[in-house]
This record gives structure tokens, C-alpha cells and sequence, in this order.
């Protein structure tokens, strides 16, 4: 039977300012990518989030972000190869040690936001992230990355270096012509008919819609939900419902990428 | 022969903010705790350190802190259980990431400054950062606190745990009359011969000065110098010299507390 | 017509996060309390907060908070009295910055969450904001305080400067018998109807209720809501009911304090 | 007689991190830009700094960066034009709150660091950052601007909106043949001999060096050093030697920018 990932970023929260109805997306995810503190996310945050995905079975990762909690971590901002490094082992290990006491290994990183363009662009600034997830995750570094940027740097220096990069899909960010997609500092919410439209249609033709209306293809091991989003409670839920009607297990991606990806 | 650690608080520079004379005091400790990023240090300057400790072969602390940059960690905060708990293990799994890829060991937890203080009072926050200590060094939890509070809540909660607590003698800091230390803000520098005169009596006598002029006895694993005072490098080359002097080996702390102590 | 001012923490948001019902509570106030930026609030959300209560008449004061967006300014902190002056110069300062394109002048100034606990207790750090008041409202300083507390640092200090000390009824926080209410980091939302019940208690009788069910006299200036009860929107426009029912106006305090105060 | 501003970039020192040798510059200069909490610099540093400024009759302008501590503001963050506006807005307001008791007049804006780059390029945030000049200087709105980029965003906004710009010759910096300056995170110390040649050239010649050993003609109406540099306050020493020598007396730039500029 046909399996894919459903992924949602998580733990984004801020000492008293909730993001997110994490509570209620849990449940329908394989994998959660957990915020770190950086461009959101808190310690006490880091650990309730760990310990909910724990216990509902939801693999975790670490989804790491620029210094910016002003801006949510969605302004590029220029750092150095070294302050990428340092940025993204410091905020692994800070989520790998709420993981540890549960048992729980890390399943991914996930670089958040503005960090992703950036990643996307600077082969010094990918392979400074790539030997962090390797440093992190010593035998069995996984990225997980937007599909449709197989020629970008941060995939390049990933496969140059042995690192398994699951793709995803997101329904709920505007896609370009290219394949790329756009990080915008506050986004429109899905709403879940047309979150069904479009994962149908992934799931059924491998390709997806772009901001003009075309549709490109697109494969992908994981859908992701962006947990800010004002809808995305029923937008989880109903990807679950498409994947049912469209006969395919949600699980955690593992073994080689794209292995698990729908036919383009 | 009889051998005791040395001991110094480093990484407690932010950004382009330099602080301490790492790399002076660096080579003449057996020991160094790191500061992880809340009351000072960052991710590149956490890098920096443990690489250097690492190759000089000095053995690497967690130094958590208050999330308190402007006080410097300095100022007591009306914290959580909660907070507490979180706080040290996000920080100490942050800094062990760092010295994962290094393949070193991490030697010991530490809290910092204002930290210190309120855990010697509150037993609900001694408990929290005990349990923290123990969830991220599984297996041989180690915490380094100053000498002289032997009653006090973290010692307590400490021992009650079976978490080996290495005790410090600060000889730039005030003692009062009780074996307490002060917490300042800002610290005047200590003068060279001084810290010289205040070890050897240590070592010789098993006594320390007090604030006001008394001395009293206290037993120490450790000698520690804060990092950010003007006048570290010098004094720490001075404490070697005085426990060359006195026929005391520097050596990190191990086996169980206190049997590398001078006699009191 | 007796009259009354009725006050909202507001601006509250930090960010992508977004905190409170600003928007609806706004048009029932006559008088806002603006965060700025160290507790909560940035220059985005002041700007807009103030232009917007600006745009409908409501009339602006600075509120202040300690240096811990993390804790929401809800966590003590042991600040010296040159941090608490310059914090309150620094915030007020900022938000003046905003209100003065729009010609509109400060009204008051009201120290947030734990800083109004640590200010009814030190009489260095209560005068040191009642400088701080004074030099940035040259000419008509003005402190907006919780009412009950007539004896405590804060408002001697500003007795004793001459700086008018407009009070406040609380009716979302629990009170002590002492009259002083909790500071908590989190609040239970309150309903409505309770708080008819507790605001026309108040306007007729002059009494409110503590948390062990007693009522204690208490007289204020203003009744104020807090921006980030879930229920704030809901209670503002009950309480705007209940003073048309008891036939009381909402208006902005002006002239000595105390003479718009209900009737004890 | 010639006259030419010496301007520092001072108060960036952040919480127990000292920055600069303020103490020493301060005396030799005619006017300072002051850190505002942003980039660098604190509540605390700001009061202090102002004050000594003001009783040493040093003419105090605001330095406003972009919100990385971590960074000094040295990195360029992607903001929007609202952001650009408030940041300044809030940065000048809470500078000149501290000046207001000391009966000292704002004498001009400095954007700081990467932020002024940011500033040459695009012309939405470069009206939005002489929207905040004018609202928070109003009648008199003065940027200190660095000389050699007449023909960028910044320069030619301010022109349109009638802001005056004073334009500054930064010995301590790299320039390239096209005139623009390199803003780099960390700067080599300059010497002050070097400094001498560099000033005198400039005085003399109205010639500066550029990166690759070129000259090319400038013309400014202050000389700038850095306050985070080594050698800043010998620096300025020299400078005001060099000015003694070729006759220039060292006064704050008032009326039209350019009328007191050397000769090109």
C-alpha cells in the first residue's frame, strides 16, 4: 500500500502568546517539526509539545530558525557559514534533549522560514546546515525540505554528502512557476475544501497548483500543514479524509526518499 | 598526592561583546564551565570554547542561566518549577551538542549568578534542575556549587537524588559569615597577590575569608575564577603557582565528592 | 453626572503573535494602556494600537513593564533603581514617539504585571519611577494604580512628589483582604455576568469582592480590564451596560483623583 | 574660519558588556550618535551616556539599528517599510526621552550599520526612515549620512522631503572606487598615524583612500570614528591634532549641509 507523511511545524508558541492549535493537529500527524526557540518556540513550549508528540506516537523533529523573534523568523537575514553551523547544532541539541529522557530519537530537521531561501541560494550556508545535521544526528542525518528545489544548494550539498532529504508538499503556501515556493511574514489560511482540491490532486496526478493557476508536477515523501495557519485543525484532518479515500497509509517516511511518493 | 580542580566560568562573550580572557585562562584550568546562550554566550562563541577546552584537553561544564542578557543573568527572577527544569536542560542539551561531534564527555552542570541563589532556597526548584541535571547526563550526573551551603536546597535535593555534587571555593568573590557568597552585578576585580594569600590559606588551612574579615572553614573539589573579571588570566596563573607551592596537583574532579578535598 | 474611566491593557501583541481583542475592546474605552515593548508590544503594534485609539478618542498612557518577554513582565526580577528609571524613561519615551505625529498627548503611566508588585515594596525603586514619570510628563505627571494600596511605596513616593495617583478597580484579578491583588502569569478568562455583578457592587456600594468571597471597601478612578482575558471584549461592553444602568458616564479621569470615585 | 563636525558612534556597550572607550572619546568630540537598544546599547547606557555627553556640551544625535543584538546590526534583515518606520520612531523616542530633562535638543538620526545599506537601495524604506526623521524632529529634521552616495535611495529621499543631510567621511572604514563604504561585522583597529594621512589627505585634497589604493574625491561635513574600534580614542585624538594643524576648528555642522565641507 501507498504512504506518505503528514508533517506539521509545531511548538511555535512564545511564553504567553499561543500560536497554533497544536493540541487539536496533533493527532492526524506522523511527524511534527518542533520549534527551537529561535524564531519561535520556548523551552517550557519545547517540552510540553515533545512530550504530547511522544505520547501520540507523532515522530519529532527539529525545525530551526533564524534569530529573529520579532519577525518570526521570516526575514532573510545575512549570517555567516559559522553562524549557520552554530545556529542549527545549538538548536538541535537543545529539542534532542527534551527527546532523550523520553526515549525518543530525532526523526528530521527542518530549517524554518527565511532560513530555507537562504539555504536554497548559498552553497556556503547549505553545506554549513548539512554538517550540522550530521553532527546531530550522527548515523542517520534526514532533512526534510520543500519539493520542486532539486537544484538548489541545500539538496546539493544534502546528496553530496550522504544526507537523506525527504520532500514535502505544502498546500497552504503559494508556489511559483519554478517550483518554489514564497515565505511571507503572515499568511492567508487555507481553507479546507480547497486544501482537499489540491492534495487530490497531488495524491491522484503528482502535480499541484501554482500562484498563476498552472499546475506543475511535483513529488514529495511528506504534506506539510503550517500550524499558524488560522485553519489548520481542519485542514489536518481533512488530508487525513483524502488519504483515506484515496487509499494511502499516513506514515513517517523512512528508507530511501521517494520510495514513498506518489506516481508523477 | 592531593589534587583539586580548577575551575572557570568561560563563552560568557555575546556577539561582537567580548567579556573574559578566554584564551589566557584557557590552558591553566583543568576544568571550565560554559555559559549556553541565556545570561550570556551565544552559538558561535559556544562553538569557539568547546573547541579550544577540547584540544587543550580541558574537560567542558554546562553553565545554565536566567534568559536575563541585559542582567547578565545576575538579577533573581520569580521563575517556575517548570521554567527551571526547562531552562537547564534546553541550555545543557544545546551545549552538549556542541561537544557531541568532539566526542568529549560533558563533565558537569553549573548554574549561574542569580540562578544559584534562588535554588539554594526554593527545594521546588532545587528538584526541578536536579531532575534536569539527571535527563541530560544519564548515568553520572554531576553538579558543581559552591562550598558552604552544604543545607541548602539544591545540595539537599542533590544528595537525595544520588547526583554528585563537587563544591567550589570562589576566591574572588565575598563569603559571608554563614559560607555564603554574594551575587553582584558587577565584581571588582581581585589582585593577584590577594587571590594568592586567599588559596594558599585554603589549601593549607582548609580556611576561607569572610566579608568582613573572619575567617571560616570550608572544604572545596574546586577552585573557581569568573571569567569576566578583569583580572582572571593573571589569577589563575597565580593559583597554579601557589598549589605547585603547596604540592597540590591540578586535576578535574571524579570519584566521590570530596575525596580530593583538603583537610579541613 | 458622576463619572468613571474605564482603562485597557492594550497592544499586548508581539510580532506574529497576536494577543487580546484590541479592535473590539478599543471603541469602549475611554482610556488605553499601551504596552511597550519589553513585557510585550513592538513598534509595529504600537503604532497601530495608538493611531487606532487616537482615530476613536481614546486617550493613551505608557505601560511600562519589566525587561522579560518571556515571562510577559509577570515574573519578579530584582532591577536596581537606575534600571527601573531608565526601563520607564525608555518605554514611555517610545510610545510619546508615536503619539506625537498624531498631536495627541500621553495621559498616564502605568507599570505592568510584577513591576507593580516590586514598586509597592521599594520605596527607592517607587521613587525612581516617580523621576521617571515627572521627567517624561513634564508639567502633569500622572500614574495610573491599582486602587487598595494607599499606604504602599509607589504611591507615597508620588504623594510626596506631587504626581496625581489615579486609582483602579481590577474586577478580572483576585484581591487579598489586604485590598492588594495577585499578579499571576496567567489568568482565568471572566465571565460577563460575574463581572456585572462584581462592577455594579462596586459603583453602588463601593465595595468589592476578595478571592475568599469577603468584600473590603475599595475606591478608584478608573475600572480596567485586561487585554489578554479571552473574555475581555465581552466584559468591557457589560461594564459600559452596567455604568448606564447605574447611570454613571464613562469618562477619562482628569482634576485630583478621587473626585470621580464612587461613594465609599 | 574652516569648521568640521567629529561625530563617534557612542553607548553601545549592552548590559555588563562594555563597548568602546566612550569615557576617553568623548571629551574630543563635537557631537556623538548614540546606540538605542536595537543593535546595541541599553536603558542604562543611554541615560549615562547622554549625561556625560550633555555636561561635556557634546551634541547628541540617535543611532538607530536593526533589531539584532547578535548580529550589532551588522547583518541586513529584510524589513518592510512599516518596520523601517517604527524602528526609527521608537528608537529616536526613547533616545530623546533621556535628553528631554537635560533641557538638550535632538541634534540628528544616524541609521547604523547594515541598516544604512539597506537604506541606499530601496527607496519604500528609505521615505519610510525620513517619515520617522521628520515625526520625531519636527522643524528641524537632520540625518547624518555617510558622504559618497548623493545618488542613493536615502539621500535623494531626504532631498525630496527637505531633510537636511549632513555627510560624514569614516577614516575607519573601507571605501570602494564607487564611494559606498563596506559595513563589515567586525573592523580591523585603524592606527592612528594611519589615521592622520587618512585626514589630512581628506582636509587638504578633499580626497579619500579608497579599498584598493586609489583616491577619489569626498566631501563631508563630519568626520566619523567608530566607537567599537581599538584604537578609537587615540584615534580621535589624532584627528583633532591633524585639524589643529591644518587650521579646521571642530564644531558641531549646522545650517545648509555642505557650507562647511572643505574644499572638493
Amino acid at each position: 500500500v501507498r504512504t506518505i507523511d503528514i508533517n506539521c511545524d509545531l511548538g511555535e508558541s512564545f511564553g504567553n502568546w499561543r500560536l497554533g492549535a497544536d493540541e487539536e493537529v496533533l493527532p492526524h500527524l506522523t511527524t511534527a517539526s518542533v520549534a527551537c526557540g529561535f524564531h519561535a518556540g520556548d523551552p517550557v513550549t519545547m517540552a510540553r509539545t515533545v512530550e504530547r508528540a511522544a505520547s501520540l506516537g507523532v515522530a519529532v523533529g527539529a525545525h530551526p530558525g533564524l534569530p529573529d523573534l520579532l519577525g518570526f523568523g521570516r526575514r532573510r537575514m545575512e549570517i555567516s557559514a559559522e553562524d549557520a553551523y552554530t545556529y542549527v547544532v545549538y538548536q538541535v541539541g537543545a529539542l534532542k534533549a527534551f527527546l532523550e529522557p523520553l526515549g525518543v530519537p530525532l526523526n528530521h530537521v527542518k530549517p524554518h522560514g527565511a532560513f530555507y531561501g537562504t539555504l536554497n541560494e548559498s552553497p556556503q550556508l547549505a553545506e554549513a546546515v548539512v554538517k550540522a545535521v550530521i553532527d546531530t544526528m550522527p548515523g542517520q542525518p534526514v532533512l526534510y525540505w520543500p519539493g520542486g528545489v532539486e537544484d538548489k544548494a541545500l539538496v546539493q550539498a544534502a546528496r553530496a554528502a550522504g544526507v537523506a532529504v525527504y520532500q514535502e508538499y505544502d498546500p497552504d503556501l503559494q508556489y511559483l512557476p519554478s517550483g518554489m515556493h514564497v515565505v511571507e511574514r503572515h499568511k492567508a489560511p487555507l481553507a479546507p475544501e480547497r486544501a482537499a482540491d489540491l492534495v487530490r490532486r497531488f495524491l491522484l496526478e503528482g502535480r499541484i497548483e501554482t500562484r498563476d493557476g498552472d499546475t506543475i508536477p511535483l513529488s514529495a515523501d511528506s504534506i506539510c500543514v503550517h500550524g499558524d495557519g488560522a485553519t489548520a485543525a481542519a485542514v489536518v484532518r481533512t488530508i487525513r479524509d483524502v488519504l483515506a479515500e484515496c487509499d494511502v497509509r499516513p506514515q513517517r517516511a523512512t528508507g530511501a526518499p521517494g520510495t514513498a511518493r506518489p506516481p508523477a
